[in-house]
């Protein structure tokens, strides 16, 4: 599996993802899950994915050929951001139904992927979408403003508690890497390296990129001061007579 | 769908299960999901569920119906806790397998459910099960001695960093209401009234019994401390720079 999320703030976007992929227990490999393209001053791009790796490689093929072949239909060249979100959604479809099998012994058989895909246009506002394995995409809610694909489930309830458009980035930064722990520490399925992008709002130029290996610092201090404090406050709840 | 938990401590056990049934997200219903059976100072058993409500009420049914009879096939006369949970892997086998549909314009239908199954027969030590829909049955692990069922990975990071069998008997009933607490804060589909049961080890009797309502002054004071103590937390975790 895999645990990819994104943070829609007033000030920017935040972008972080697992690099685990798996197909049973004994094929496991890393995999960056975070694609990005942009053209600075103009438009700036990040795609997470989380499903069928061959769907997704082929989507991001699909886009980088596009652009090399340098038409005008490529996804440098679209004015509106919910037109490229919806030209992803055509890739993502197409490359789907290239492999998925209907008949005979292996019927079912779905290489289906979603992505999480946001970014910014020059003179339109920073969006955020997930574009589902039908082609078709939503938007961030404005009061809990954050999307999250793979196993989402772990990370949840964190984000809920402290995401709202007006936190701030580092504040959402350090919550993502903690929603990411979480889940990691439930689930084996998601792991490390754990990559970061941070887009700052209107800035139209790609942000910041960190990936935090397993034995990162930082991402051990907050992992250990994280198990630690939620320890205390477990510890000074109220007790139930 | 459900979420039911349970830690066995060297203490003893907790059970803890919501209330939430659902069909569709126009037909939800309060159902209890936790049930008791037991002859004090020879055996004292709980059974959680999750699935379908269908299967679940004719294992119930089945059960108590076998009690009534008096014969000396039924849960209250088994000498060992594994052949009880097999006996009620059985009831549940033989329920499912009377609705399901292999053929047809609804095949593919499969009322299964899953039970946490735990308690204690005198000489025996107390035991704790997930039985599955294939009627076999797993415990506890050593480390980690808690079982879930139903809408589980929300509540799961808390157990992990707290559940130990060393683990006193209020600090588990508290970490199984937080876990409860955090499922119904993300998990629509999950709900009061919040049952919890007690079963204090070698006692043989059936232990203490609380249900919590929506506003029941001890949840909402956890849900407010927790909440707060989270986000406290959170505020304090060391910064990225």
């Amino acid at each position: 599996m895999t645990y990819c999320l994104a943070i829609k703030l007033n000030s920017g976007i935040v972008y972080c993802s697992d690099s685990r992929t798996n197909a049973g227990a004994d094929q496991v490999s890393i995999y960056s899950k975070m694609y990005k393209w942009g053209i600075e001053n103009k438009c700036q791009f990040v795609l997470l994915s989380a499903g069928n790796l061959a769907t997704t490689q082929g989507v991001i093929s699909q886009i980088g050929r596009e652009i090399r072949e340098k038409g005008s239909y490529s996804l440098l060249n679209f004015s509106y951001m919910d037109e490229a979100a919806d030209y992803i959604g055509k890739l993502n479809v197409e490359e789907r139904a290239k492999h998925a099998i209907e008949d005979g012994p292996n019927a079912g058989f779905d290489p289906s992927a979603t992505f999480i895909f946001g970014g910014q246009i020059l003179g339109e506002e920073q969006q955020l979408f997930i574009i589902y394995p039908q082609g078709n995409h939503i938007s961030t809610s404005s009061i809990a403003p954050f999307l999250q694909i793979g196993e989402t489930k772990y990370g949840k309830p964190i984000l809920d508690r402290i995401i709202r458009p007006d936190t701030g980035i580092e504040a959402a930064v350090r919550c993502a890497l903690v929603s990411m722990d979480s889940t990691m520490r439930s689930n084996a399925t998601v792991g490390p390296p754990i990559e970061l992008q941070i887009y700052t709002r209107d800035s139209l130029s790609e942000g910041l990129y960190r990936s935090f290996r397993t034995h990162d610092p930082y991402l051990q201090l907050l992992r250990k001061a994280w198990d630690e404090k939620v320890v205390e406050a477990f510890n000074e709840m109220p007790h139930l007579d």
